[in-house]
């Protein structure tokens, strides 16, 4: 079982750049996986700046509290990031945060840099206590690599638990007339599976872009990416997007996230953000179909969106995809428990593009064969009109399947 | 597979007495079910008043509009209750409404009475016409039957779609030194299967009680009952739960529901209720462990039930629950989600009794024999101290198995 990969995975890791200024190193330590790589360093040229928005959990791991901490501290530098696959460190007490503390003033001393600019992630089993003394036995090593270090694909894969697959996006746009690169990893599958916490993403750029104006980016771009999708509506303890910019591209300084000159970097970057999110969705645990949520004509955007939510996390929409089953009246259910004003008569439901429901009841004599045809798909729309105003959104989640179960119900035993 | 009964069912229905001023006549209507009843029909003697609450769906079903708008016109006075199994009249746009119509206005001409005393309740397939007609054809001989009627457990099964066994509660206590008796009977298997529409439930005394006390009485004991189950997190378009009290008691009047001499009547009415609502978890969908979340140690009462819930509701505690995994990262996981105020490092788990996360750290070396036999039970306990304030809160909830998918993935096909 633990071979198989998601039906929905990309055919190939895609062809990412190298990005100037970011150097990967990877190692196995020992703690858990044999045979693979599971600890990720990766160290930034001077005057890389970064920006991160992490879980909203109140039990987050101690190596987010620092993450935010170092962030606010360090006004967005950094130098080194640390990120270890097994284990969380999560809920493991006063002894995480020695853990964290340790890890981050070893970096900063064999890295040469303030501890403020030190990031660190880790992944896995939850309530473990973690030997940082693995992890940082590696550091000297990392340090003495003068080479150009470890591909993208051999960084996606270190960082991975569960995953059925390594996950990376790119895009290159000019920026101001100069050519630069957006290269980003993922690791999770699920939004999140708390045992093997979390859902981690990395996304670095050869822009020289300003810490402020990187943090208001990315809190934009992740709004219609990370936080539109959903595997089981469950949060981990630890989920964390990170974005840095290594300034090695030539180009004019840009001071203000709304400069012009942006545009192009901006859309390539949510594009970037967009592809990970969703193949953080297709590797959802037991995913055999990929869905997108649309609502349109609710009265605001929230509206549309916790809607869509309502839609897409319903353990009863999810299990009619899985069956391949066009069931209106489910999607009907999930916007009427959403607590978003809806009219019942003035709803329309879409499957595949088809109208099957309107004016309050099923479209009579609707064809239900190009419905079924596209049920039995990979790529599965559904789309509600609310009929009130012009409040939109879109999500995208996963079916819900036996493997789910079985993945969940057995995996620690 | 239908045939299959919850392994969490009771031995059997209980023994329901009868209620002095109500009589029920049960039928075939031959729209859907063969070889069983499928249609409820209550006559409460005059007198009888009447309470409700309902689905807080926003894509309600007609028959619930109706229901809440009779009750406030009519003054809370009942006299009749039809109920049929098989099609929820949800969704079915102008002509539900019509429907609805017309079933209250033959129901208000053959047994004489305003229409505002006719509560009519649909379960089933959504989105499909009902045609009344089978409905109100029967009314004449409901009528015109002079017998005892038929009992509680024919009452209870002439109400059922997918649920897999008949339920029922009872309790009798003095009320002002008279004896007095509530009864109720419930259907759904599920919080909600929307396809096959809904959780009804519907309780009787003998009680002499006016509207407004009864309304009191019900939104006070929904709380901590019907409104402290999940199975699934979805809600139906058709929720109801009614009270009805006949006034046959030949107790002093009672006009305020803050009147000690209440005080055994409500706990006696709560305990049907809870009784009830366990019972259609226990009915939940592959339901094989029946699980009670406390919490305790929270900011508020309110604060602790939505912790409750977003445990109650997480796919990957209901998941571990089905694996016999006492997996407290999961439940750690879930309370983090919550939204609500917790300290990780304050947090107790209890599993079965039994500490076995504290201090944000499991605890060292707890005993897992004893948990993990708890774990193997049908009933399992999970208790979460918040170690903030006193705010409390319990609900209910069964695990998720292999069966809820093969139900709700393969319903319609």
């Amino acid at each position: 079982m633990a071979d198989l990969v998601s039906p929905l995975a990309p055919a190939r890791f895609p062809d990412l750049p190298p990005v100037a200024g970011v150097a990967f190193h990877v190692f196995n330590t020992g703690l858990r996986y044999k045979g693979r790589s599971d600890l990720l360093v990766a160290r930034f040229q001077p005057g890389t700046t970064a920006a991160g928005v992490f879980t909203r959990s109140l039990t987050r791991s101690a190596p987010v509290d620092w993450c935010r901490q170092a962030l606010a501290e360090g006004e967005g530098q950094a130098r080194l990031l640390v990120v270890n696959a097994g284990n969380a460190n999560a809920f493991t007490g006063r002894r995480g945060v020695e853990t964290v503390a340790r890890t981050v003033a070893a970096g900063a001393q064999v890295f040469d840099c303030p501890a403020s600019q030190v990031f660190l992630a880790s992944t896995g089993t939850i309530g473990v206590a973690l030997d940082d003394s693995r992890l940082t036995a590696l550091f000297p090593q990392a340090a003495a690599d003068a080479g150009p270090g470890a591909g993208w694909e051999e960084a996606a894969r270190a960082i991975m638990t569960t995953d059925t697959f390594p996950k990376g996006a790119t895009r290159t746009v000019p920026l101001d007339g100069v050519p630069v690169t957006v290269c980003g990893i993922a690791k999770g599958s699920g939004m999140i599976a708390p045992d093997m916490a979390t859902m981690l993403a990395y996304v670095v750029t050869d822009a020289a872009l300003p810490a402020p104006v990187l943090d208001a980016l990315l809190r934009e771009g992740v709004e219609d990416s990370f936080n539109a999708i959903t595997v089981d509506s469950d949060t981990s303890t630890s989920d964390t997007l990170m974005l840095f910019a290594t300034g090695q591209a030539p180009h004019a300084p840009v001071s203000d996230a709304g400069d012009p000159r942006l545009a192009g970097f901006r859309e390539a970057l949510f594009a970037v953000l967009t592809d990970l999110a969703q193949q953080v969705v297709k590797d959802g645990e037991g995913a055999t179909r990929f869905v997108t949520v649309r609502v349109s004509g609710a009265r605001t955007n929230q509206a549309a969106r916790r809607i869509a939510f309502a839609i897409a996390n319903s353990p009863l929409v999810k299990t009619a995809v899985a069956g391949a089953d066009a069931n209106w009246g489910r999607i009907v259910m999930a916007v009427g428990k959403s607590g978003e004003e809806a009219d019942r008569d003035l709803l329309q439901v879409r499957v595949g593009g088809h109208l099957i429901a309107a004016n309050g009841e099923a479209v009579p004599d609707y064809d239900e064969a190009p419905v079924a045809a596209h049920m039995q798909g990979r790529d599965i729309l559904i789309e509600v009109d609310l009929g009130l105003d012009q409040g939109e959104a879109r999500v995208w989640t996963c079916d819900l399947t036996h493997r789910y179960i079985d993945i969940n119900a057995d995996y620690r035993t």
